[in-house]
């Protein structure tokens, strides 16, 4: 457990609504020692594997997955929220506590055969990467892993992801 | 003028409506070469400046900004669309073609007195980073640098943003 990372995240109480406690990794990037540190540590952990390519989720995710994606010298892909890639795209709808929302990535921005890693700020319930897995494997890549800085083991993201290989930095229960 | 950047650069015609031709960076940063040129560019543009914080303009601006950040060992300053950031913030308001919209940053995300680098992926009106700018001054901020991947010189963001430094990597004529 990074501890100097855990302590750079801060929690809001209440938000977006009453009952959650929010990990707020904003205070965690605003500080140069924070990010770097964050940065270096997926990069460490990846910077063996075999990956051609690595995907980030909107927004947050661009933050840890751009920097991630520089320091191993690989593309960086944008999995974006409905309507805002501007060329042809695949979509994957997924489950909200009320309703459904869906993501979307352009159909040219990985090759059959890729190797992908997909980063994220924060694993909660995990439908949001679950569906971005599911997008990659549409468009013939496999999904070598699943990066996250905070992950809530509460919520169950590790099992909602299942056969696919979870990392995160930090953990944060019910405190 | 780049033009290993500029030719990664893909124009989409009439989005998001009849007669805008996108410029979209996602097929600059798709590819290694492009993301790694893009944010060792503007390293080397800004690396013997004296910057405080790096802020990125949401979401595409999150990319090189982020890494930006990183690569000058500084924090990371998200500016977002209104209701993202869970705790205290400040708004900015400005026009669109038509009607308005503003974004916000966190209070405590700059010190009065910081020396602040927004980046932005493209410069067009420049009415989001006029916004950007005022929302860094009223933290007490001082903005040394606007910088941008892409510059649409037409449209005129240069002129709305007269007083500050603006800095961008390629230009983009009507063609």
């Amino acid at each position: 457990m990074h501890d100097d990372i855990k302590k750079r995240i801060r929690t809001i109480p209440h938000w977006p609504r009453k009952g959650v406690m929010f990990r707020d990794i904003t205070t965690l990037i605003n500080d140069a020692g924070g990010l770097r540190a964050s940065c270096d540590r997926l990069h460490d952990h990846y910077r063996h594997m075999q990956i051609d390519a690595i995907a980030g989720i909107e927004s947050r995710g661009f933050t840890f997955g751009c920097v991630l994606a520089y320091l191993m010298n690989k593309g960086f892909v944008l999995l974006r929220k409905p309507g805002k890639l501007p060329a042809k795209t695949v979509s994957q709808e997924y489950k909200l506590e009320y309703g459904t929302d869906s993501i979307e990535m352009h159909e040219d921005a990985i090759r059959p055969g890729d190797r992908v890693l997909i980063v994220d700020d924060l694993l909660a319930t995990g439908g949001t990467m679950r569906a971005a897995c599911t997008l990659v494997e549409k468009l013939g890549g496999k999904v070598v892993g699943c990066a996250f800085v905070v992950e809530l083991p509460e919520l169950g993201g590790r099992k909602a992801l299942a056969g696919y290989d979870v990392f995160s930095l930090v953990e944060f229960e019910g405190e």
